[in-house]
């Protein structure tokens, strides 16, 4: 199929020549360092080459909090308008092949018209997502007593058919997984009994995975709490791997990155899950406070190193698999979603770039010999390093812009869209 | 002025005749039990009797999160609405006979006739509330930018306006408190200076405090976090009572419950801003996660007790004085809000009614003497009684309920409205 | 065995006498208003009657931090010297009738008469605990690199050993849990592999278990840190279950009220470990900033609550099984250990009561009905009542003191003992 | 005066000798680097060259926690063994040429002598602390009741005088800042009263104010929790200003960066700290769950080049002047100390010369112009430089070594004071 890429693939040469002398003596004079390290710069480059990170569509238009939504003019408001500014973002990153879809927010009448659509754009469908967490006019049955885990037989039962639906929509799209986050807790001491909403949580969670295709899986995303506040049933990666591993094989666990608790060591929880083989996947985030959806690594990029050194030594000791999607899962309340997934994505490469230049064999070493000081710096060091270059070069090499950002601007894409598409009201956010 | 207050005096009456007899018996029997600890019941009774708290007029409408508010049946959509559905809280409780208004929510072309008309409902008005978190239809500039502290010299000059504005529309009321609470803050490292977004807020701020009258006060409410994700301009007690002192000595500091980093000792907070002079009231609620905006007392009714034993040691010893406004602030996301603030009401004024069994002599002498043990138990012993039977008998005294929410559901209050009032839209709930 | 208990019986029967006419008149009022809600206030306390909660024989010491540890005279030096602060303990509360010990630090070389020591004090023995987290004079292998989990076989081996030698001890002594706690963990990323450390811990462990008589549990206790820092291998109730689960069924999982992230709803654990078959205890204490180890419910009585009424519905629900074990574990750094402990074992015995005032009947429907205001109130309803005068009558009926802290304080205990027992010297506060 | 540095010179020119070449190589193709984003480099390791922060005299010493220490041969144990090994971490990084001395566990009877010792170890003295948080043998009063704030006169009145000491003391040492940190607090609510243990702080601390010397400060130093559980006198930024306003402008704040509470915005209080003229120092460390004191940057170096962004901020912006005094203050639990050191020292210092990097004109730009992603950009881009050749470059010329921890290492400097040093006993755990 011919791809029809949106921007003008003059623009991105155009700006890439002014930027290419400067990228290649970066590149070189890091080569050189590496070198003398041991490493061989170009294989990190293929490495990240071959690595991709799948956006949210619904991470295409401006998020808000329940305070207040500020919109943006030329922001999308179709699957139609999202796919187009995803394809954007991956014309010139080249990392970001793939688009999660949200259902009902992208229901079309076309799923295979929607695939080819998303094609055109150099697009496929990653991981699609259920919605069970608020309610659509014309629904029979309110969530507002929970969904899978509602008391409401009906209610649970909508659940489960929708979460069925998903999965119909999704292999007309060519995904494989089914990701199921729901809302679904209390507010009050008593509200209703932890076990038995687990229970029936549990019950209805079975029902979907009896209707996942044998090479599907099913994600469970664990959230500590919001839209709850006292209490949620799959509230962290305990409830989420216990129910995992009740549902079955097909059944694993998302990490989001800013769904725990204060302090928490997430790499942690990266190793458990690999290690006790539920590693299903990220929605990739930043947070200093709570579910704040900041862009990945805008706060604390370190933590993202470190989930990515896990990820490194979970590919090199496999176990029991190695398969983990990956995804940004972000609001974007106050800057140009485009501008925040291309800034995000290149941080979350970053990330496993540095990883990829560990010295695993001296950390190894290290640790086995508990020399804490030179196991510590085997990580700092490789997370020291400037790796803009390699990413730059593997996408220039791939047909993106080394200035994606810059690119963006001259591209006047949201100006133009601002002239083109709809306007969206007031209104508080949801994301 | 006759008051016309919206439930049946006899419904009230009746319910009420059937209760009595029980109360008596508890009452006396609590009644003997404090007198072997040296406590006149019916003193405690007079200090409940005489304490209130505000309500907030957008408590009365169902609140919800970014993603999904589900709205009830009978909820009320105008600031009419609002008052009536308050001064049924009212006339249950007896405890809440001032309502808080939010502009430009509760906006009207007659704020005389608003007084009269809640006055007619046996209630006034307290502190009014500015909104300079959220656009407006209308509004030439948009708070995206921030409020008080944005760079831009015409939303800020906007938003002084608007305070302004709130303080004339409060004089009509008969308040006396402006309460300022602004969103204002970053979601990225680097959006904005810290230090001089502080300033601009500062300059700003001091424009609405110029315009207060000698009588008023302009409560500072600080908040952590959300809407703004990395930093908050008034985040936190230090930020707030600095900006007071700033403003002068017409500038408070109020205390929200949910507004804290997690883990902080919040009465400490309330002691801290009484020794320096700056305590001006609070923002009842409680809270597990972040603001979550609970129910009063629903998640750690003992911390509330702990604030009310500062504000009653206070009290005694006023420094350089005691006059804190108190006011709800919740969002009832999953109850009927008249339930939430009935059943809140009531525990706030319990946890005053503890905090007056505190035997203060023993405490001061075992705090004086080292004495650890025995001055915890002090505290606890007070905390550990059943304060129910004097809150009913207070009430009941002053035409109230004793059983507020059997009352209220006799009433069919909320049934009633359902068929009257028109029903509100899907939408994510703004608190 | 004739019992020779610490405290002169008249002296406690003097005491009691004193407060008997009042007491009857409380319970007489509570049982009334109980009455009046369908409650058998004498089947309350028939079942606080035969409730009970283990005191550790560490806790009989003063405790301290880091930074300074602060003796009184008159602490317990010996096993022996614990044994009988235990004893004061009991003889008044009536409610902690077996002692927790540590080893090595109780090591005797009779258990046999230890033991037989014990009875005589109206004592048993509950779970042994190992310590693999400080090193011991004599010890062959430091436990700087951890224990359990180190790299090096030879400390793993010694760290099997000696919780097999508890085993041994505890044997001896009638115990039949094992609590396994390991401070191994990271300072450091990088530091260690955080799945190979698990991966050792769980192969030591499995050889622990491989020892454990039939009729034995192995309770492993999760903390999220300290004394390690960065990562901690068995640090949440995740990690703790699934090692539970690799190791077999007499593995179960114990809760420490403090060992948790902050915000964490800790009832909830309790609720999935139950779910789950893997509820093995508690150790009772309390905590506002970190494993603070304060007395049980002196900060959050109301969580506590929340905890037992979680425990009363896992009795009324036992799925695969409900036996508990409950265990104080607090560090007395600023009272007498001994009136903490009777303290704090009057709360928990408080808060077993008030979970079974619960209207389950209610609370299920109110639940089932989504009736959220309802099923909260039948909660708080249970939790407001002061049931002082049950636990006192049970109490008081056993032979116990009325009001213990004062018969305590009566006794001169403490200040006999500082004549007759060995001063400790000043703790070296490590920074 | 001629030093005496303990490591031989020809030891760190032979090492530097073998990477000079590949560090011009990286400092060159850096500085190319940088010329294009219009940035001198020599510059930039000019500033570098000037920086410095002081290392304390206790962290030279291993550390440990309230379970255990787990001491290394060759540790020091006297003042002027650390002297010696904080010589070595001065001598390799040429960026830590003061040490803070800590009282009483520094006292020795010659003052001048000391001085003259460490300045032919190439060294000088930095703040003086005090410490009232651990009782001394020959102490008259027990801290166990706290010290500045305790209730007994006889206690307060120790203190102070204890402080009056450590100023005079300071003044042969050269020192000019008097850091008070108490570690004052209550571990049950009720203990003392929150208001009036701030009255008896506030007045103990003026007497000690009142015998500063012209040109020193008193830093106050504020923590949130520990040893205190409950509440702590000078617990938050917001009490150690309101406390350093009543003392005077000579009293100042001192942030230790572990000692807030979870999510806490630190930058942002050095912003507040600056903007009200009371920003006096930095205890640096890093800290995962509480008080960590782990080595700077190891868990969130983004945090302290976010801080060090502040201080680059407020530099050029003095507003009321800006003068804070740098020191590391770590507990080297798990490593040795001087390698701990050493890597904290160049982390810090990485951070200044990040901040340094910030194209400053381009941030400020966005943000006036809120371009919320350009601003973050110019942060982001900053930090993302590798430095390591700047801060090499700048200590070989200073004649430290380009790899300190190898040249360490190869020193054997801590293998020899194994032999030399008398052994360290076991450090007992206080649980």
């Amino acid at each position: 199929m011919t791809t029809n890429l949106p921007l003008s693939d003059e623009l991105i040469a155009e700006a890439n020549a002014r930027e290419t002398a400067a990228l290649e003596e970066d590149y070189a004079a890091l080569g050189r360092q590496l070198d003398r390290r041991g490493i061989d710069i170009d294989a990190i480059k293929g490495r990240v080459a071959g690595f991709s990170v799948a956006v949210p569509s619904w991470g295409a238009g401006r998020g808000g909090t329940r305070f207040a939504k500020f919109p943006i003019p030329g922001e999308p408001t179709t699957i139609h308008e999202k796919l187009e500014d995803c394809a954007v973002i991956n014309q010139l990153s080249r990392v970001t092949p793939r688009v999660s879809p949200h259902f009902p927010w992208d229901k079309v009448s076309d799923y295979a018209g929607l695939r080819q659509e998303a094609a055109s754009l150099g697009l496929g469908f990653d991981a699609v997502n259920s919605n069970t967490f608020q309610d659509q006019k014309d629904q029979a049955h309110s969530y507002v007593t929970g969904s899978l885990s509602s008391t409401i037989a009906e209610t649970r039962a909508q659940a489960v058919e929708h979460n069925i639906e998903c999965i119909e929509i999704g292999k007309q799209l060519g995904s494989t997984d089914l990701t199921v986050w729901v809302g679904d807790g209390t507010n009050f001491p008593g509200q209703q009994d932890l076990g038995r909403s687990l229970d029936r949580y549990l019950e209805a969670a079975a029902q979907v995975y009896a209707a996942l295709p044998d090479d599907w899986r099913m994600l469970l995303e664990h959230k500590m709490f919001e839209p709850a506040f006292y209490s949620t049933v799959i509230s962290d990666w305990g409830s989420s791997i216990l129910a995992a591993q009740e549902l079955g094989p097909k059944a694993k666990c998302l990490v989001d990155l800013g769904h725990h608790a204060p302090n928490v060591n997430i790499e942690q929880i990266v190793a458990r899950l690999h290690r006790f083989g539920k590693l299903g996947g990220f929605h990739f985030n930043d947070s200093k406070y709570g579910d704040d959806d900041l862009d990945s690594g805008s706060i604390n990029p370190h933590q993202l190193f470190l989930v990515f050194n896990e990820l490194v030594e979970a590919e090199l000791h496999p176990r029991d698999g190695f398969n983990p999607s990956y995804m940004i899962d972000q609001s974007h309340n106050v800057t140009d979603p485009i501008e925040s997934m291309l800034s995000s994505a290149e941080t979350i490469a970053a990330c496993f770039a540095k990883a990829l230049l560990v010295d695993r064999e001296a950390l190894h070493a290290a640790q086995e010999g508990n020399d804490t000081m030179m196991a510590f710096q085997a990580l700092r060091r490789a997370y020291n390093v400037d790796v803009a270059p390699i990413l730059a070069m593997a996408r220039m090499e791939a047909g993106g812009a080394i200035d994606m950002l810059s690119v963006y601007r001259q591209s006047k894409w949201r100006e133009r869209k601002a002239q083109e598409r709809k306007p969206v009201g007031l209104g508080a956010g949801i994301v």
